[in-house]
């Protein structure tokens, strides 16, 4: 093995998550050059060793590799909107959606640069910390992810998921969805539990190792979706789920709980079951989610 | 060690999964008396043994020990209506609510029997497989408990939770609602995929790790509502999150997909954040949706 130094790079935005990125490349011996909007929320970097750029156009021309951690995409268009990308190794680690990503990839690249967009699975306290789990989807430009997979792994696990610039927000979001839906469930578990014996400490470890045994349901889901067979084997059908939802409504109603986060999933088993499709598994449910389903998506409230 | 014999028992009820209760005793040795409304349904239990009582009443009279798995509350009264129930040991492993438990148990002791609630955490194909990690919430009789814990650990494991007959069952919804909550999720996940060259096989692994990662975040969330504290140490803000939605509703929209199963979640978090609590942990939610919330809970459609 070989020596090499660290590549120098550059990162935009030091919010929370910017700044961590910052702090692991800089612990790992890399030159690192920042600038951020709020140039105070930048300057404690110095002590680490950082250089601070005085304006984003500047940070960009500092460093062929530059990453990108700002707010949501219009952030941003508005940081580079004066730099010259011409040459750059751009890696944007800003939340955006797919569709972000793929007008991101060719606004980048009409702009002479290579770009590889980035969905990070982690809090700010678990980059630069191997162990702690966290990783980020990359996907766009397979160059530019080879060549500075290196650098990039020093600050979490890295998965390249293709090179079409929309797939890392795809999985990002794919896997935060079905986590949003999980704490939503646990919130609802939790709330049950108010004016009750039952502490919250003692149904955790329960509620834990239970949602660790049922998450393993959806290889099952998986294979059904590929096969588009919802009838065969079935453990527990949309009829028996949907005989069910009598049992949470009325619990959380003597409990005094809302039963607002789960609604919508219970209203599904019963759509289906009426829909004629009682004796099938509920991964057939998904039919009713996408855009060729038999019901008029309900509009969307994007604000 | 001495040898036993395995007490006789009655099964009410031979649904799915009634009739796997009864094959795991019969299979364990006991002798097993069972009836159901439909007597073809319970036929075939006499094949392995079992004896068909022509009515409840005389199930009920043929065993000390009673165990009813019928489909809901209602059906357990009119079942028993007739029984002579003096002396029985009642397990009622029908789903309902904490109150349906309390209720049946008053009814219960006031006809002379003792009685106990259990809440199977199974599907039947893992009724009488220890390994397979079947259990059963139960709460009532301590002395009932103890007396038949090992016929009731024949086909399943057993989670004693308290005297007050509503504990089981006050367990089972909340591991069931939390467990709906992450299968909303991951519907959610994979109806993203739909169109896409992103197989549902491929994504389902990645689903389950992250799902195990991040389900263990209900040990805090547990800390946080019993000290009533959700600004310590803070990783992920309501803030954060509720910055997040849109690019959860816009992906949703540029996939197709309808998002009704995320948007009570992510529209907690708009209100959580809207209330001033951006800056604390989720964990806070649950004051949103329990009685005593600052918001009037939403009509309740109890069917
Ligand atoms: N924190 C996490 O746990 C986490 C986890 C995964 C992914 N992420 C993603 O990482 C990105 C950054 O998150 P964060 O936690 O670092 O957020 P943050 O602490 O709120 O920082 C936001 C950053 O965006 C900048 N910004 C906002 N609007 C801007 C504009 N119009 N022009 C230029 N700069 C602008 C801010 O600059 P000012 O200082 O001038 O306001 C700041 O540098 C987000 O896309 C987030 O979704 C975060
Ligand atoms: N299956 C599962 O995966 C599962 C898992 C956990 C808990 N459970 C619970 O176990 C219980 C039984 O479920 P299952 O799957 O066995 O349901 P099932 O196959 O639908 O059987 C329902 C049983 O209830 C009887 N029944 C319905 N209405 C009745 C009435 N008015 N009077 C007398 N008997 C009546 C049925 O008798 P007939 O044959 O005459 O209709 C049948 O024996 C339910 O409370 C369920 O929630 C089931």
């Amino acid at each position: 093995m070989t020596a090499t130094t660290p590549s120098p790079l550059t990162v935009l935005g030091t919010g929370a998550m910017g700044t961590a990125l910052a702090r692991a490349w800089l612990a790992a011996g890399h030159a690192v050059t920042v600038w951020n909007r709020t140039p105070s929320r930048a300057e404690p970097l110095a002590a680490d060793g950082a250089v601070i750029a005085p304006s984003a156009a500047d940070a960009v021309s500092a460093n062929r590799l530059v990453v990108v951690c700002l707010l949501d995409d219009p952030s941003v268009g508005a940081a580079l909107d004066g730099a010259d990308l011409t040459g750059r190794d751009l890696v944007n680690l800003t939340t955006g959606t797919p569709g972000d990503a793929r007008s991101r990839a060719d606004w980048a690249t009409a702009r002479g640069a290579r770009f590889l967009d980035g969905g990070i699975m982690a809090v700010p306290p678990m980059i630069g910390h191997p162990d702690s789990g966290a990783y980020v989807f990359y996907s766009g430009s397979a160059e530019l992810f080879d060549e500075h997979r290196t650098a990039l792994a020093t600050v979490a696990g890295t998965e390249y998921v293709g090179t079409d610039p929309g797939l890392a927000a795809l999985h990002d979001v794919a896997l935060l969805s079905a986590m949003n839906g999980m704490f939503a469930g646990l919130l609802h578990a939790f709330a049950l539990l108010r004016g009750t014996d039952v502490a919250p400490r003692d149904l955790a470890p329960r509620l834990v190792s239970w949602l660790g045994a049922m998450a393993p349901a959806a290889h099952a889901t998986a294979e059904r979706l590929e096969s588009g067979d919802y009838t065969k084997n079935v453990l527990s059908s949309v009829g028996m789920q949907a005989a069910g939802v009598p049992a949470f409504l009325r619990t959380a109603q003597e409990q005094g709980v809302s039963p607002e986060l789960l609604l919508p999933y219970l209203d599904l088993l019963r759509r289906r079951a009426a829909d004629g499709h009682g004796e099938e598994d509920t991964a057939g449910m998904v039919e009713l989610l996408v855009r060729q389903n038999p019901h008029p998506l309900p509009a969307l409230p994007v604000r």
